[in-house]
């Protein structure tokens, strides 16, 4: 076991992997919620496909394609592995994002289920596909209330106890906006008790916890790969094998195609079906490489050091004194808050231009979740693995400077 | 005007701009309409991105995340001006099956069309969708018959009579199996006067042809980056500002949101609406990089040179003996033949491991065009700006000796 100094310390080793902080080294990122920085074996392995394997992939029988097939599969091998299912569960997709609309879309019309529940916390992303396509199609959907920032357990279970076994619980692994972590693994048993499924948004889990996908409670998992090292346009979706089987393809045309007809079109069976069009190869390719990072820097104590972040940045925010803190006490890798008199674009900007300090202010894409609390918009700082303790104290300190300069200002 | 060995010269003078080639000195790429390579400063902007700039777009007010946004919308500005559209009429896709995956999905819900047709002769991605769209909600699907490999132009007028002006006609600026080039000028003001309207699938075209999208007769236009130098998984849709704008949302979620309530979701204007989640922001770059590349070299000196290496591979083949030219006499940057008796598989598996030319066999995701054709799967060279003569030669000489080769296996 190491102390958080310790953690502290091996990390700032790391952060010299990342290139931005060496052409800009007075940066402090806190928005890898939004996307992370990138490794320069990421980037290496990126250039290294371009210069070296770069073909188009499965249908190819030069030795070139073969090469670039072998590293797309390869790095479906050990996507599998880093999320703990087998490969012909996993399907590449151009993000989290496309993932919840291939599964809305096709759970919506497959006619097996007809509700869709889905917490107002979640991210757009998970809750307007399942909105959209609930009323298109006739489904019943649960916009299921919150509490402030997190589940009422109690709601949840009553919710669960009136459905008929055929409904669709959509949620995230840790909710973007705040950084709550909602109990998914009760919750998926609950899901499973009462005959529905789950699918699990790990857009922001994933790269902050090591999680098996076969020892979970959860039918589908997606994920994207610019939120974990990777390069932008490319992700997972993960599905148990006979529920990825029956879902119907989302984008037709390429490799998804077994036999074409005039009138009718047979399509491939397995993964290849959700695959159409030529894929994010290179970014196959970077996922793998930051897999790879992640592993060497064991995911535990990536997790270890965020939420030591976590806390060290709420103890020194809730400190200073005029800020209200939005995020609940065991959020995870993410600090929302606002300032009891100053707008959080006034400060995010203050921030941004006078300290080099990113992070984000908005809605975070979540309106409901803001509504909630109340508030339009907010601060969020979210950490990751190349932040250290400093980051956080020139954050904290950083603050405490906008809420004088601010207060000056009146 | 250059001759034909001065442009020859000039290309292989830019071959070195290409870093797989000086990995590989002896590699002959003949698959550039399967995927293109990519120049070193493509690589350079696509690094200097992740390592300077890396942030997510539009949603950020920190110094990072404009300099990400502001690269972003300059790769659409600049793109816009290389096919002559506006930047309000161009969307950022995943590549052209997505880009037509939109269209065939959301022109087949929106009330205005009763009938899709699309010649056999398309690729799966332009010919799959259209079909799936059709069944799914009842509207007409006319796969139009071809002769050979070429369009019939009095059975397109025939064809376009019987319409009613409810109709979309989906049609490729290049055939990719084929290299054919249908008159789709001609053709796209005969569908204008039937009142229906013209989607160009661009991915063959664009690479190697001055398109001017605003005095064309196309409506929607689909393109993808990784077959003009850029990286896989991004590419464009462009369409008529109004039509554009009536297209319905194809993933939901992220910034093509404008406001979220329980119930009901009101979506953003313009371009954003059909940007969900985040983008490929480093693939945008890299189309920049690529544009820049392409306009630098020269798009008329481009669409030159290939036709030299193509009309070169066509006389040497044809001189060859036992191979059989299935491309038409005018076929651009794309030569498709088989072998009286040899299979295609063969013949490329002979050169790729023998010759190190890569070139690809199969049906080129066109089997309704093969069948026409009378065979299963045919060999294809296709050329591009870092081909040479010297690689039409080596090709050449390959065929014959494989011939050769095969026959003593006999």
């Amino acid at each position: 076991m190491f102390s958080p100094e310790e953690l502290n310390g091996y990390f700032e080793g790391l952060k010299r992997d990342f290139p931005i902080f060496s052409h800009d080294p007075s940066l402090v990122y806190l928005d890898s919620a939004a996307t992370t920085q990138k490794p320069s074996s990421v980037l290496a392995a990126i250039r290294d496909f371009y210069e070296r394997n770069n073909s188009n992939v499965h249908r190819g029988v030069y030795p070139l394609a073969e090469a670039a097939t072998e590293l797309y599969e390869s790095s479906r091998r050990r996507l599998s592995g880093f999320v703990g299912c087998r490969p012909c569960e996993l399907v590449f997709t151009k993000g989290s994002t496309e993932g919840l609309n291939v599964l809305a879309s096709s759970l919506s019309i497959c006619g097996d289920y007809d509700t869709f529940i889905v917490p107002v916390f979640e991210h757009h992303s998970n809750f307007v596909p399942w909105q959209y396509h609930a009323r298109k199609n006739g489904l019943r959907f649960i916009p299921l209330p919150i509490s402030q920032n997190s589940l009422d357990m109690s709601l949840v279970k009553e919710t669960l106890q009136r459905m008929n076994g055929r409904f669709v619980f959509s949620l995230a692994g840790l909710v973007n906006s705040t950084g709550y972590r909602p109990p998914f693994e009760e919750i998926g048993s609950l899901v499973h008790l009462a005959g529905g499924i789950m699918v699990l948004d790990g857009a922001q889990l994933i790269p902050h916890e090591k999680f098996s996908f076969s020892e979970s409670n959860v039918d589908f998992l997606v994920f994207s790969g610019h939120k974990m090292l990777s390069e932008t346009g490319i992700g997972c979706l993960v599905g148990r094998e006979k529920l990825l089987g029956e879902l119907n393809p989302f984008v037709f045309g390429g490799q998804m195609i077994d036999l074409v007809g005039k009138e009718e079109t047979i399509f491939s069976e397995g993964v290849a079906k959700l695959e159409g069009g030529t894929q994010n190869i290179s970014g196959a390719v970077s996922m793998l490489a930051a897999v790879e990072y992640l592993e060497n820097a064991g995911m535990e104590r990536i997790s270890t050091h965020v939420s030591n972040l976590t806390s060290r940045a709420r103890e020194k925010i809730r400190a200073i004194g005029g800020y209200i803190i939005h995020s609940p006490e065991s959020s995870r890798a993410v600090i929302t808050f606002t300032h009891s008199r100053v707008h959080s674009h006034d400060i995010a900007e203050f921030l941004g231009r006078k300290m080099n300090i990113a992070l984000r202010s908005g809605h975070h894409c979540s309106q409901l979740q803001m509504k909630e609390l109340g508030i339009i918009s907010a601060c969020r700082a979210s950490f990751y693995l190349y932040n250290t303790f400093e980051d956080v104290d020139r954050l904290a300190n950083s603050l405490e400077e906008a809420g004088r300069w601010f207060d000056e200002f009146r």
